[in-house]
Formats: C-alpha cells, sequence, structure tokens
C-alpha cells in the first residue's frame, strides 16, 4: 500500500508541463502533469491498446483532439483509446491527474 | 472518446455510500463513491492480481486496512494490490475517484 499526497506534487516549469511520474506497475503507470497556462499536451495517438484517463485536478482548459474542443474544469475526465487523438490545454495553471492501462 | 463531469455524479445515499460507474472495459473499471459522513467502504481484500486506486477528490477521512488509519483529504491518493486489505471511511460527506485495473 501506498499513500500519495497530490500536493506534494505542484511544481510547474516555464519551459512546458511538468510530468511526475505517480505509480508504474504492469497494470497501469498513472501520472500527475502541471501546466502553466498556455501550455498543453499535444494532440497525439500512439498506435497501441490502451486507454488513458485524464482527470482535471484543479484549473482550467479544453481536452484536444475531438471533433471540437471540449472544456475542462476541476471534475472533467477525459477516457480515451490511446489509438485515438486525445491531448489538453491549459487556459489557467492547471493540474492534471493521468493513467494508462497498461501503460505504453 | 468520452467525456465525464465529475459533479453530474455526486449524489449520496442515507444507508451507504453510492457507488456510480463511469467505465468498465477489459483494462479497468472506473469508479466514483460518495460517502455521507461516517459511511464506509470498509476493509477487504480480493485474492487476484489487480490494482486499486483510491483518490480523495473531496472531504476528509481515512484510509484503512494498513497498519494504522492514514489521514486522507482531496488530493490523497492510495494505491494498492487488491490482494492487500484496503479500505476508506469519510468523516465529512467525501467524494472519492476509484479505478481498479484490471478489473475484477
Amino acid at each position: 500500500m501506498q499513500v500519495i499526497n497530490l500536493d506534494e506534487y505542484a511544481q510547474f516549469r516555464e519551459d512546458g508541463y511538468n510530468l511526475r511520474l505517480l505509480h508504474d506497475s504492469p497494470n497501469w503507470r498513472i501520472m500527475n502533469f502541471n501546466f502553466e497556462a498556455g501550455q498543453e499536451l499535444p494532440v497525439h495517438s500512439h498506435d497501441v491498446e490502451s486507454e488513458v484517463m485524464i482527470l482535471v485536478l484543479t484549473g482550467e482548459g479544453y481536452f484536444t483532439g475531438g471533433e471540437s474542443e471540449i472544456e475542462a474544469k476541476s471534475g472533467s475526465m477525459l477516457i480515451s483509446k490511446v489509438d485515438e487523438p486525445h491531448g489538453i490545454k491549459a487556459t489557467t495553471r492547471m493540474r492534471v491527474l493521468v493513467a494508462i492501462a497498461p501503460p505504453i
């Protein structure tokens, strides 16, 4: 059993999002991405059979990759196959939880 | 691609926690548990090779099942093998995200 306090991972970078690895196992990888306003995880996809979950913890932005951008704020959750285009961009300082099962 | 607004799942019950299924696939099951103060997911385990993540979204309580209770509040995350005892109890109204990979 491992208990993490996500507040301790709230570090940001001026040159791009700050990716913090929280957990990695054969079942999944769990990460925290921290964005300054204007930063983004560009739309991308991987040609593998996994799924990704992106949960906005704090802040605001948009989910990208679909036919239109979708507003994302605390409590907004994207679930997608990783072989479908997905991304997120921040309009305020934003923290998100990202999990990929199985890890890629 | 599926986008969920967790605010829409914030329903509570007087007779026990309210479990809302958010996503189910061969890779994982993702759920939202909503607790009134005093309610709990009792300590339990399952004899299978999966892992569980419990993230506190709002409210306060304790992670249970370890040698001692561990304070849990917004941003606290438990990661455990499901064959190890784990549980959570609420001291205030509390919402948690639970994911199990692979699902059991």
